[in-house]
């Protein structure tokens, strides 16, 4: 990568993890070391050059997508975990097809976008048809349906860069719910600036889902400069005129499938620690940050556990399939394994930069456990935060209850390269994705070799 | 854009620049108060933003080069320039087609590619054969024609970012002749990594000439993640087979043009300063450093003389055709005057960002008038170099003896954009761009109204 974000508060703080004395710490100076050792790790840089080389981008329940299981059916098994396996399951699969942009008037020339996930297709010649410009979903949402009516509509506004990305909720839905407003309004099509924080001319794609009843249109997403461009265009106040080509096609139902492996634990009583990311990536980049990293960063450090001799509990790593199309891999999962005891679940899905928040739901029961991670976590720059959601594959979880961490990554950039042809292995912070293998290992080690029971917690708002 | 470079040098300094009182110095006085009035300059980023918003990218040769000097004439009389025209030539002309690469085999995926300039073409369906990686030029070079015979062949090396852009002519050199250097060998085809300095998927393009007696093959550009993501591939040491698809055309003879106005002088023995920058743009991007900046630079700053009052020497702007694909426009306009008392040049042709340095080329007789220039610059930051070259299309007036002054930009990121989708207008800092309006403002000033006699310069190595 060219512009490295160090992890500054990292190495200076290392100095304070003295080695502790106290027999009742022993379990904390195990944390601890085994943290520190993971801050030289390359086992997590290895899995993700590995994937993003040799399979490079794997869109869910494609060829490719299978082939990146049976790539991580063998690297998990060189790594030394046991019961490594394939649990298959079908899904639809929606896959890219031509993809093309242009002004036709009153200045002509070519723009770049991308279909969004499930967009609906154009002939092969494709659409033409006037702009009309919204400056946001609520404007949209808000227009009369004769302004709307066969033109192609362009919701236009923007996303902030933010440490902990929390601007993609709010102007995601321009994504998310855009195309089936524009579809209901009767629009021809619709094309948005895409949500992302970059300024380059690789537009963003993404999911997402054509509300109950609602006819698929094209829907597309125009890269951040280009949708720049285009509102220049529109407000010089003359019809714009646009050309549109998308011709995605929807290949029916296909097998798609979860890898797990196992640190396998002395005390079968004591419950599943499960974590994980997920496999699939979208199909424009070689999905580095996502989500090659979330799947090395939690085996490089379920290894380290399991290098340092079996933990109490078992440790169940699961990289999830067809997470970015809907989370396939994880309902699936979850509808096979009804009665697992899983005490414990975390995920590691936005990218590779540091840990910069610890975000917890636990019962009060189990306080001093929290404590216990907060304490191991604090000398690599990490703070507590609020209440742990779990993320799109393990949140079912969390929602029913099992206690669960959030090692939040700083996001800063994320959105720079998310779901773009951008995401790509030059992108990454080797010290900074040595410093997430250090915040799962010592998380790793407090939570599977508690001593205590971790029970479930009350289900709340923040968990939903 | 997004990451502001400051001219943090320019506008402290200013204080200095205190009104001169002696008689002697009227004429400093007055290019420093044109000079500070410059530093508000809106002209500059409106013919960008106009330029690169309703003609967007303008190939050499092409209709949309033809719309961009009719919008350059509308422009140009609009904002009172005297004796604006289009002075056409006729010129060979080359256009993209479909392009695309795969790796084959054995890590199937798509890599982004752009045809370099004058590139042969594939067939429709492409060619598929084995890459066979070179780190340089001259490993490629050196390599037995064995070696290459039937491949495609992939050469490596990278530039490095500085302010001067000095490694483009050194690492440039793998585009300019590698292809022919392949074709020699009996390549099949050659991608070389982009000549550029950014890590984003888009590729840059240029143009290469193929040597006397060399048969065209396809050449292209990989992106620079895409050139590392192959060099993964190679080091692996297993065969790699791509499938490239390259369909450029040529058109055969079409016209262009350069545009051309004046500030008109009150001494017409005093000879012609002309100044300019080029109009046509690869056609990946809207040519928004590339070099709308260089066209929209020298228009503000003439402007700026022109509304102050007639300077005694005419001030002849042009903004020349065809400068990428190898100087057409440069060419024709001195072989339609080769009488005219062209008594200096000057070009703006490398981004919007902040001048640095002046480089000179003058007779010894006109060193007080460099001197001149050199006090009204200092204060924008700008400090004297070495000799000027003159650049693409006004280097051949210099090498003839021409008095010259080249106004030196930072260069550091400019081949993050030079020749890529991502040359566009939110690149520009418009703070560094009235920065360059200024300079050139002050230079013409002192300049074009010299009262001594501007003379040629001996002919030396430095301006060859």
């Amino acid at each position: 990568m060219k512009k490295l974000l160090l992890a500054a508060a990292a190495l200076p703080l290392l100095a304070l993890s003295a080695p502790s004395v106290a027999p009742a710490q022993n379990a904390s100076a195990q944390a601890e070391k085994l943290r520190d050792a993971a801050l030289k790790d390359d086992v997590a840089f290895e899995i993700m050059e590995g994937l993003t080389t040799e399979i490079g981008p794997r869109l869910a329940g494609t060829e490719a997508e299978a082939r990146a299981r049976e790539w991580a059916v063998r690297r998990l098994k060189a790594l030394g975990f046991a019961n490594v396996r394939i649990e298959p399951y079908d899904m639809p699969v929606w896959v890219r097809g031509e993809e093309r942009a242009e002004i036709v008037s009153p200045f002509p020339q070519k723009l770049v976008v991308t279909a969004l996930g499930n967009s609906g297709a154009t002939p092969p010649a494709g659409i033409q048809a006037e702009v009309v410009g919204f400056d946001s979903l609520q404007a949209l949402e808000a227009a009369s349906d004769a302004t709307v009516r066969g033109k192609i509509v362009f919701v236009s506004h923007g996303m902030t860069a933010t440490q902990d990305g929390s601007q993609y909720g709010y102007f995601g839905a321009a994504r998310r719910t855009g195309p089936s407003v524009a579809s209901r309004k009767g629009a021809a099509a619709i094309v948005i600036r895409s949500i992302g924080t970059d300024s380059h001319r690789n537009p963003h794609t993404g999911v997402q889902s054509w509300a109950q009843g609602v006819t698929p249109i094209p829907a597309g997403a125009l890269s951040i400069p280009d949708a720049e461009q285009l509102q220049r265009m529109l407000k010089r106040g003359k019809p714009v005129t646009m050309r549109l080509t998308l011709t995605p096609r929807n290949l029916g139902t296909r097998q798609s499938g979860n890898v797990v492996a196992e640190v396998r634990g002395t005390d079968a009583d004591a419950g599943i620690v499960l974590i994980g990311g997920h496999l699939d990536s979208w199909d424009l980049g070689t999905g580095a940050f996502d989500n090659a990293a979330g799947v090395a960063i939690t085996a490089a450090a379920a290894k380290r556990i399991m290098d340092a001799g079996r933990p109490r509990r078992t440790i169940r790593v699961v990289w999830f399939g067809a997470e970015e199309v809907g989370g396939n891999g994880s309902n699936a999962y979850r509808a096979a394994h009804p009665n697992d005891k899983i005490v414990f679940v975390s995920e590691s899905d936005f990218g590779a930069d540091r840990v910069w928040r610890m975000d917890t739901s636990f019962a009060e029961a189990n306080k001093p456990l929290a404590d216990r991670v907060a304490q191991a976590l604090a000398p690599l720059g990490i703070s507590r935060g609020g209440a742990a959601g779990g993320g799109a594959d393990v949140g079912a979880w969390v929602r029913s209850g099992v206690a669960a961490i959030d090692l939040q990554q700083d996001g800063t950039r994320y959105f720079d390269y998310h779901h773009t042809p951008d995401d790509t292995l030059d992108k990454v912070d080797p010290e900074q994705l040595r410093q997430n293998v250090a915040a799962w290992t010592a998380m790793l080690s407090v939570v599977a070799n508690a001593r205590e029971e971790i029970v479930k917690a009350p289900v709340t708002a923040a968990g939903q």
